[in-house]
C-alpha cells in the first residue's frame, strides 16, 4: 500500500481505482497474516461494493477520496460494534464519532476497528481480549498501545493511515515502537464526541500514517470546532511550513534523559540531535522535573477517576468481565476526595506555568517516544512497570495542554526501531509538523515495516494553505528576533527565506526596544533587501496587522523572483533622520554589525 | 467624591491636588459612621504622606494618578494584613496581589481593607465577626457580599472606585442592593495572584464604581496576563463602544423568572427590558433552566472543596475560630470523591455547550441581579435560604466560563434599589461595558447613594466591538464608492466619519477604474482629510488587507480626536507626479467636483 498522498494521486489520475486499493489491503491483510490486528474488519464484499460506488461517484473535491483507514475500536463507527478491547462493554453505535463522519464526508473507506488496551489503558498492545497485535518489525517486541492495531495496520502497510486515541501517549508509543508517524494533535482540536472516553478532559484522536504529510492531511478533514462536543475548543490549525533559518530545540538535560540503560537507545536519541543540528536549530537542555512531576499526576492523581467514571457501570455490573490489570489501574484503589482532585488540578496548573516559562523561545520539545523498546517477555514479567517505562516521555503532555509528534530516527537490522516525539504547546500542531516531516526526510529510513523508501522531494510542500496569506517580514518579526512570537502565536508558518527587488531602502527607525528598520520602495538608488516570507491564517493576519504601530504597516513588497506578497512597508516621512542601513542588505546583517561593535 | 474620571481630570489640571482627595476621602468615612466598612483602614497621615507623594512626581502618564481606592481584604495589600474576615486566618503578606501592583504602578492610592463575608462564602454581608457594613441606601436591608465593605466604601462617596472578588456572584449582588456598578471580568482576564482563594478555578477580582466608565477604567489597569498566576490566561479585552444598531438581549423567560414575590423587584425588571427595547434591542426569551442547574452544582456539587482547601488548616487547628455558618457551608458534608468531581465537571461543560447554543447570535443575556432584596430579619431567620436566593441569577456565570456586569436600574424613594446584570461568554466585557453604560444612562440615578447625577455625556465613546478591528478608509471604499462592497461583504459595520489631524496630503492615483486615492502623512503643509471608520472582524480585516493592492497598504492613521486607528496610506513614491487633491478636503468631494466638470 503506497502512502495516503500517493494513493490520492493515483486515484485521482487513474493509475489505480479504488476498488483496486481495497482489494489490496485486504490481500495485504491476508498476507500479513495477524488477527490481532482488527477487532472488527468489514467483509471486503461490502466495502468494495463502497468502493465502486466511490469511483463511480469520481472525486468531486473529497481529499481522502478512496483512502481506506482503520479506526482504533473506541471510536465509534456506525454499523460497527464499539468494544473498546473488552467484549462484556460492546455495544453498537447509531452514529459515527464526529471525526468519523468527518473522513467518510471526505470520501475515505473505514474497513475496520482496531485493537487495543482495554479501554485505551495501556501504552503497550498486550492488554487485549482479542490477542496481541504483532510488533511489525520484530514479533519479540511489544508493538506499543493502546492504539496497537491502527499502528500495526500502518506499519504493515495493509492501510495508508489510521486513527488511534492518546491520553497518555498512546498515539505516540506505538509509532515510536514501529517506526511510524504518530500525531497527537492539541485538545480539542479534533473532536473526541463518540469516542469511549478514557479521560474525558485530556482524550485525542490521534493519527498514525507513514508520512508527516500523510497524517497532516488526515488531521487537516478531522480538525476543527464540533458544535456537539463538550470538549471541542477553537485552535488555530495554520499548516506546516519549512523549517525557520532559526530555531530553539530543547531536549532533556543529561541527567533527565532516560533510555532505560539501553545504549542504541541513547545512540539514537543523540543522532536525532545531530539531525536536528544539521536543520539548523540550537539545542537548549531542559530541566524535565516539572514535566516528570507532571508525569506522575496522570496515574497517581484524581485523574484516574475519569477512567473509573466511563466504566463504573461495568465495574459494578460484571468486574470480571474486565482484565485483572485493568481493574488493577482503574480501581485498585479508593478514588481520592474533591479536595485532592482540585489540589491536583492547581498543581499542574503550576507546573504548567513552570513548563510555560522553561520553553519560553523554544520551537519545539525533543524527547525518545519511548526510553527503549520492550519485549514481551518483559511486558508479562512487570505489567505496570514495564508500562510505566513506555510512558515516560509521553504521560505529562495532554496534562499540561501541549501537542506532540512522534517520528521515527532510526531503524536497526533487527527491527529495532527508536523515534523522537516532538512537544509544543497547543495550537503549535503545525510547527511540530514542518519541523517532524524535515528531521524524517532527514532520517532517510522505509516506511513503517514496508519497504516503501521516503518519498521525495522528502518534505512538506512550502506553500501556503489556500486559505493563508503571506506576509514578508525584514526586522523585528524575522525568526529568532524579539518580536518573532509575535507571528507563531498566530499561527504562522515560515515559507522561506530571500530578498526584495533592488527597488528599496531600509532604515534603522528611532525608538524601540525592540529596534525595528522602516523599508521603503525608492525610484532609483534602492537595493535588495533580506526578508522571510511567513504565511498566517486569514484572522491571524487580521491580528497581525491590527497589533502593528505607526509608522509601520502593510503593503505590497515585489520579491526578487518577480512575485508580490504583502509585507512591511514604512510611512517615508519617518525614515527622514533616521540612519540607513541599506548596506548591510537586511536587518539581521545590521543587528549582528551592531551587536559586534558594542 | 466625584467619579474617578471626574477626580482624575480635577487633579491633572489643578482642580483638585491629592492630598485634599484623600483628606475628603477620610472626611467623608468619617462623617458617613460606619466603622464596619473597613476591617483595616490606614492612618490618615500616613496615607496623606503618600498622596504628598505622588502630587510632587506628578501624573508621569499614570490612568490612576491619586485615585484613591478601597481593596477587599482577601486580597493581599503589602503592609496591611489580609484576614479573610477571620482574625484566626490573618496573615501579614510580603508583597501586593498583582492586581494591587497593578493599581500602586497606575499611581492609584490603597486606603484600606474592607469587610467581607468570611472567606469570600456569602452573598449577603452579614457573614462577618467585624461587623455587618450598612447597606448605605436602607440600613435595615443587608448590604449583599461577600463584597460588602468594597460596595459601601464606594455606595457611600467614600472612594470612587474599589476591588471585590466574585466566585458566586460576590461583585455583582452588592452592587445591585446599593445602586452601583460591579463589573465581574472574564476568568483569567485579571489575575488573582495574591487573592485568598474561595474557588480557585471560578474566582475572579471584581470592580465597583459609580458608572461603568469608571469601572472600565479601572479594568483597563489591572486586566492582563500575569507569569505569576497559573489560572491567568489570554484574554482579549477590547474597548467598550456604543450600542450597535442591531442588538439582540436575551431575558428570562416569564416561567423563569424569579423575583421571589416582589412586585417592585418585577416592575424594575420590566422597566430595564423596556429601555433596553428603546436602545433599539431585540429582546428574545431564553429558558433559563441549564443555567439554573449549573447554578445548583456550585455549592451542591464538589466546587465546595475548593473552599475547604484554602482553608483546611484553619479548619484542624482551630474549627470554632470559623463562623458557624461558613463551616456549615464548606464542611457541613463530607466532600464528594474524584469520580463525583469529574462528572460535575462533565456536566458543567455539557450545560455550557447548551447555554453557548442557546445564546447564538445573543449579544447579551439580561437578568434581575438579585431576585429582590433581603433584609437583615430575613438574613438572620435564613442565613442558608436567603443566601441562595441572592445568588438565583450569579451562581452560574462563572462556572460557565462567562463575564458579567450589574448596573442600577432603579432607586424607590424609601431606598429600596434594583439592578440587572448582563451576561455574556468570556471576552465579551467591552461588549457588556457599551450596552451596559448606556442602560445606565437611560436610568438618570444619582449614583450609589450619593447626590451626584449621572454625569454627561452619559455613554463611552464609541468603538468597534472587543473582537473587531477598526479600519478607516479614505477612497473607493468609503460608503457609496465603488468598493465599499469589498467591506461590507466581509462583514464590516459602519462606525463614523470624520478626518485625519492636519498632517496628510491626498492624492489622484493613476489607473482604474475605479478611481483611487493614495493618501501620505507629511511633515509639514497637510491638511485634514475626510474619511470614515469602518469595524472588521479579524478574519475579514485579514482578508481585506491581502486583496489590498499596490501602492496602497494599511498603516496607522491618526484622526482628529487624537486616536490612531488601521488605515489606508500609499506608498510616498507612488504619489510622485500624481494629482495632488489635497484641498478638497477628502476624496468625496474630489470625485463630486470632478462629475461636475464632466
Amino acid at each position: 500500500m503506497p502512502t495516503l498522498t500517493r494513493l490520492l494521486a493515483d486515484h485521482l489520475d487513474g493509475t489505480a481505482t479504488i476498488p483496486q486499493t481495497i482489494a489490496a489491503a485486504y490481500a495485504r491483510h491476508r498476507s500479513h497474516g495477524d488477527d490481532a490486528i482488527f477487532i472488527t474488519l468489514r467483509p471486503e464484499a461490502e466495502v468494495l461494493a463502497e468502493a465502486e460506488i466511490l469511483q463511480a461517484e469520481g472525486p468531486k473535491g473529497r481529499r481522502l477520496w478512496g483512502i481506506p483507514i482503520a479506526v482504533k475500536d473506541n471510536i465509534d463507527v456506525a454499523g460497527l460494534a464499539t468494544t473498546a478491547a473488552c467484549p462484556a462493554f460492546a455495544y453498537q453505535p447509531a452514529q459515527d464519532a464526529s471525526v468519523v463522519a468527518r473522513l467518510r464526508a471526505a470520501g475515505a473507506i473505514i474497513i475496520g476497528k482496531t485493537n487495543l488496551d482495554q479501554f485505551a489503558t495501556g501504552l503497550n498492545g498486550t492488554r487485549s481480549p482479542y490477542g496481541v497485535p504483532l510488533n511489525t518489525l520484530r514479533a519479540d517486541l511489544v508493538p506499543g498501545g493502546s492504539s496497537s492495531g491502527s499502528a500495526s495496520a500502518v506499519a504493515a502497510g495493509i492501510v495508508p493511515v489510521s486513527l488511534g486515541t492518546d491520553t497518555a501517549g498512546s498515539g505516540r508509543v506505538p509509532a515510536g515502537l514501529q517506526n511510524l508517524v504518530g500525531l497527537k494533535p492539541s485538545l480539542g482540536l479534533v473532536p473526541t464526541a463518540g469516542v469511549v472516553p478514557a479521560c474525558r478532559t485530556l482524550d485525542c484522536v490521534s493519527v498514525f500514517a507513514l508520512t508527516v504529510e500523510d497524517a497532516w492531511a488526515v488531521l487537516d478533514v478531522v480538525a476543527g470546532p464540533d458544535a456537539t462536543d463538550a470538549f471541542s475548543r477553537p485552535v488555530p490549525l495554520g499548516h506546516p511550513g519549512a523549517v525557520p533559518p532559526t530555531i530553539r530545540i530543547a531536549v532533556p538535560r543529561p541527567e533527565n534523559l532516560d533510555v532505560a540503560g539501553d545504549a542504541g537507545a541513547a545512540a539514537s536519541f543523540a543522532l536525532a540531535v545531530e539531525r536536528a543540528r544539521a536543520l539548523g536549530a540550537q539545542i537548549v537542555p531542559l530541566d524535565m522535573t516539572p514535566l516528570y512531576e507532571t508525569a506522575r499526576l496522570l496515574y497517581e492523581g484524581p485523574w484516574v477517576a475519569e477512567r473509573y467514571l466511563a466504566i463504573q457501570d461495568l465495574l459494578a455490573r460484571d468486574p470480571d468481565a474486565i482484565l485483572p490489570v485493568i481493574r488493577q489501574v482503574i480501581a485498585g484503589k479508593p478514588l481520592p476526595d474533591a479536595a485532592a482532585t482540585f489540589a491536583a488540578r492547581y498543581r499542574v496548573a503550576e507546573l504548567a506555568l513552570a513548563a510555560k516559562a522553561a520553553l519560553k523561545g523554544i520551537d519545539a520539545l525533543m524527547v525518545p517516544t519511548a526510553p527503549r523498546p520492550v519485549t514481551l517477555a518483559e511486558m508479562a514479567a512487570d505489567p505496570i512497570g514495564m508500562n510505566s517505562l513506555l510512558g515516560r516521555y509521553t504521560n505529562f503532555v495532554n496534562l499540561l495542554d501541549m501537542c506532540a509528534l512522534a517520528i521515527p530516527v532510526s531503524l536497526a537490522a533487527d527491527g529495532t526501531a527508536a523515534g523522537i516525539t516532538l512537544i509544543a504547546p497547543a495550537g503549535h500542531d503545525a510547527v511540530l509538523a514542518g519541523l517532524g516531516a524535515a528531521l524524517h526526510a532527514a532520517a532517510g529510513l522505509p516506511l513503517g515495516a514496508t519497504d516503501l523508501p521516503y518519498p521525495t522531494p522528502g518534505t512538506l510542500p512550502v506553500r501556503a494553505a489556500p486559505d493563508a496569506i503571506e506576509i514578508a517580514v525584514v526586522g523585528a518579526h524575522l525568526s529568532g528576533m524579539p518580536l518573532n512570537g509575535e507571528l507563531t502565536r498566530l499561527g504562522a508558518t515560515f515559507l522561506r527565506a530571500t530578498t526584495t527587488t533592488p527597488d528599496y531602502r531600509l532604515f534603522a527607525l528611532p525608538g524601540g526596544p525592540p529596534a525595528r528598520p522602516g523599508l521603503i520602495r525608492v525610484g532609483s538608488g534602492g537595493a535588495t533587501i533580506e526578508l522571510e516570507v511567513w504565511s498566517l491564517p486569514p484572522e491571524g493576519f487580521g491580528r497581525f496587522v491590527a497589533g502593528i504601530p505607526a509608522p509601520l504597516g502593510i503593503g505590497t513588497l515585489t520579491l526578487a523572483d518577480g512575485t508580490k506578497v504583502k509585507g512591511f512597508l514604512c510611512e517615508t516621512i519617518a525614515t527622514e533622520g533616521a540612519r540607513d542601513v541599506t548596506e548591510f542588505g537586511g536587518w539581521r546583517a545590521f543587528v549582528a554589525a551592531q551587536a559586534k561593535t558594542a
